[in-house]
């Protein structure tokens, strides 16, 4: 299961990456632990009975979430700030006393990565280095085949790397982060920026906004990118260049054989690949970037169950 | 030895860390390779002489070197772009010829950290990252006890994390990198910028900078701030600034037990680590931060001949 801050989704995964029975719900996060956590045994409860009835044994149940896990408390630790009294509900322990079965959890970013090696667009590869764009970055790194997660299981917290010092301010206090520039909230910015002084304008990016009430979104830029709307385009140059910078950096920092870009921006697809790219050489060591794959998630949606998956079968913080 | 482009420094040192015999010469880079070679083997026969004296067995030779080594060329195949035809010369096949003993090589910043982490300020770590601040910046990374160096071993490449995107073009081409605010260039343009304005001024900064023939460098500023002349510390609150937004990101991305602060510029001690120090909650995250630790480099000027043992001592890109 791969629980967020808008819905809990789950589905089996086998060994081999086969994947049935998707299922999804509200995670009602808003409401607190208890009810996020009865919202788990119920999809628990429905997808055990769906293996059932395909006739597929169990070998355990896993839960990425965000935040850092620890297994020895059965739950999380610190981070998950935007799952309110998430951190210190010890769900492993609960989840293992009423089914019995091992259960395995971890950040949901950093078992995205090792979904990826194990499943998706980075199989076979010993150096991978992921981030997430969506409402924050998030980042994972694999070293030698496994996750690094630091001291405490905070690395990869890409999203506050400063790329534009003295910048907008972040939720975290620092000013200029990638985050504030690469994100969700950072496009919609570039984005309302760059179509001041067009008030009242025409073309497909306008009609888009129309039709989504007035808001603007990452999808609402792409899509009219995609259709060549001129405004669009420099609005993706801007974006291209600022996702770019950090995705350099980090190039720059690993060296790594693969850059995965994943989350929910990266469903913009291969327009936002490109716009990445493009702008790449520009801030990345030449000797560094000439043979580093950059390339989108495989997994899409489903990544953070595959990545579930790729914990109880390489049997990382287990439980029971 | 530590082949540098200013010296060539050399000493003897055992499995517990004694040091014996430093010696030093000017490398002479400018005058190419084969100058720098003949250099490199008069300090070998000297050293070895010198061990012979004391009755030391000679375990291994180790040189670091700017740049990424191959010790199957036995050489420089990338970087070291201030070493002119340094990158293609087997130094570590002409050695081993002339004497016969099995060589060691590995990039300067790298070793300096294994050094650290073996005889310095980082014994018994396993999750270690540093920084060298001097002409440039460089960067090592330390993962559960091993050096990592990525894909071609570019890893730790701190210096061209863009801090500042769209700032001062760097040496790479990029906008913004570290390097162009935390090195010792940075760190003089900024003392400079500062400085404007107070044409004609006194104080103790302007009359050592008159001492100095009218050269601005790191020293000078440091050495006048720990006199506790006003500039001199305005100056370093902007260095102090500059060094914590990078710092701190690192501290975000690895998450790691110990950062250590190396290189000519950490030779100015204390007034040069509070001043990051003093910064760095404004950029790091909280719950990474606390309970990592930010040290200076403990073996100073024969850092990188400590570096070097420890090659020999963990048995690391060896030929012969």
């Amino acid at each position: 299961m791969d629980l967020g801050g808008t819905n809990l989704k789950g589905g089996i995964v086998s060994e081999r990456g086969e994947f049935y029975d998707y299922v999804s719900a509200p995670s009602q996060v808003k409401k607190g632990p208890e009810v996020v956590m009865g919202i788990m045994l119920k999809m628990t409860r429905e997808l055990i009975g769906k293996a059932k009835e395909r006739g597929i044994s169990i070998t355990g149940i896993a839960v990425v979430s965000p935040g850092v896990i620890d297994s020895q408390f059965g739950g999380v630790t610190g981070g998950a700030n935007n799952l309110p009294g998430w951190k210190g509900t010890p769900f492993m322990k609960i989840m293992h006393e009423k089914t019995g079965l091992p259960i395995f959890a971890h950040n949901d970013v950093t078992a995205t990565l090792l979904g990826e090696v194990k499943f998706g667009a980075a199989v076979g590869k010993r150096n991978v280095i992921m981030a997430t764009f969506g409402t924050g970055i998030g980042g994972g790194v694999v070293v030698d085949g496994k996750i690094y997660g630091g001291r405490t299981g905070y690395a990869g917290e890409f999203g506050h790397m400063v790329i534009h010092g003295g910048g907008y301010t972040c939720t975290c206090g620092a000013k200029g982060c990638w985050e504030e520039y690469a994100s969700s909230r950072g496009i919609v910015r570039a984005a309302k920026s760059n179509i001041e002084g067009h008030a009242g304008g025409k073309g497909v990016l306008f009609g888009k906004i129309e039709k989504n009430n007035g808001e603007i979104d990452p999808k609402v830029i792409f899509d009219s990118a995609r259709e060549r709307d001129k405004l669009a385009m420099e609005i993706i140059q801007v974006i291209g260049m600022d996702t770019a910078i950090g995705v350099g950096s980090l190039i720059n920092i690993f060296n790594p054989e693969m850059f995965v870009v994943g989350g929910g921006i990266a469903s913009a697809g291969v327009t936002y690949l490109d716009a990445i790219e493009k702008n790449l050489p520009d801030w990345t060591l030449r000797d560094s970037l000439d043979g580093t794959e950059v390339v989108l998630s495989k997994l899409g949606y489903r990544a953070g169950i595959f990545g579930a998956a790729a914990l109880v079968f390489e049997d990382i913080n287990r439980l029971g």
